[in-house]
């Protein structure tokens, strides 16, 4: 073989690597390209429960999850709508409002302390036994819950359409209480690894 | 250094950078074969919402979620089980059907008009003062919510399973619902990013 | 054009390629190393059910979602608090319980075969009439459901601070049961493509 031959045989040689080498580049900025995007569309760290119920014990249980949850660097967001608007109450007001608005304001819990239970009501008493159950056992109680929940950074919005319907106004509400649609509520559901409805 | 060595060295040069970028393809065609991996298992723009409660409010707010979903471009299917069924009722048939079957649809909601609230029953008093209100505020009702979230696309499965149960026909449900079991259900969720129990 | 200035052009080209591939191996690094992460957080083929009812027909359907998602493939973890925990009940104890235990114990449904409807309760007739339907159908009972579902691989959790609430003992409740507090629920549906609370 000839001194010529042997430096055109290495020139083709680095023709093809310089070649394969563009080749790898495209596929990387494609690969990178791709990979930026599905990290877009993933999930983040993040829980949404709905809170459609009233009842005392499912309000409880949708607290603690909450709760929990926060402690674990969890984002939480609470969707208060129906009758789990009860749960945000703090004031029940009677004044400025329609006949049917005040009707409703008498029917519905006015507050976590008017809650009642999903099961055992008889005539409040099962709830009331476990409350005393509750106090003796050192367990929080949903008015404590919601107030610990809000301490640990818990976000609670409060459905406008149930607010619309029902005739409750943002006053009635416990402070720091955001306001939002259903659109909200699914924005956040899709960004969001844990979703309950309650 | 004679020209022989700056050749050879040259020489060793290029076989090293060979072999780098042969390792280097390896591994960018093994980390493309996981991400395409990756990507399938990812989770879809969807939504799964099993509906099994019968009540009112509860259908509602299943509606009003699938329909907004569907507004944000999300693929929603409600897998409607149990009690659910009931709003995808439009007629009530008792012919052909066995004694216990009759029982059964007697017993059963027969439509969405039909249906009960989850709370203040007062022998429906309650259900007929919310709908007062949802028509005065301009909310639609939940055979409207119904109509609305068949237009925007929102798939709707009956649970087969509670159809023979209950000795529900086709027949008597909405036209352009689909029938499927819970393997259905399951494999729709497991690609949903939302997924609701109602 | 001279040999030299050849060889000199050679080896400024390759001078570039060796850096150009110096910069592409850190950027697939870099990739490989955000991809493993990203794998890392990737949801799971899991599916998680917080089982808070204790009624028959709602419990039937956790069971059967739980063992239809065990049947794909999906691990399964069923994570019962309140009354859900009537599910789990083997035996009933009095001995060494305080009165209010006692109470509780009395009161709770003792085990699949006390659990009501949460609809058509009619003093129990409704239950007693599905029963007969499903056996009539081929439709397994509860017990049925949840042997079946311990038999393929569903994992079950029962949650603690319900059992020292209401005075449930270890021994109260099925072998293979496991024991656990939210922050288990809440890490197994982190990593979940499946959530419900049913």
């Amino acid at each position: 073989m000839r001194k010529e031959d042997i430096s055109l045989d290495e020139k083709k040689k680095f023709t093809r690597l310089e070649a394969g080498f563009k080749d790898m580049e495209t596929r990387l900025k494609e690969l990178e390209r791709e990979f930026q995007q599905t990290q877009s569309q993933m999930l983040t760290n993040d829980m949404t429960i709905v809170v459609f119920s009233g009842e005392m014990d499912k309000l409880m249980t949708a607290f603690v999850l909450a709760t929990g949850a926060a402690a674990m660097e969890i984002n939480v967001t609470m969707f208060f709508t129906f009758w789990g608007l009860s749960a945000l109450k703090k004031d029940v007001q009677y004044d400025g409002k329609k006949f049917s608005e005040k009707m409703l304001t008498l029917m519905m819990p006015s507050g976590p302390g008017s809650t009642k239970l999903s099961n055992f009501h008889m005539l409040g008493g099962g709830k009331k036994f476990l409350e005393y159950l509750m106090k003796k056992k050192n367990i929080q109680s949903l008015s404590q819950c919601i107030t610990m929940a809000q301490d640990v950074g818990v976000k609670m919005i409060a459905c406008q359409m149930t607010m619309d319907l029902m005739g409750i106004k943002p006053e009635e509400l416990l402070d720091g209480v955001e306001f939002g649609g259903a659109a909200t509520c699914i924005g956040n559901a899709t960004r969001s690894k844990i979703n309950f409805f309650i």
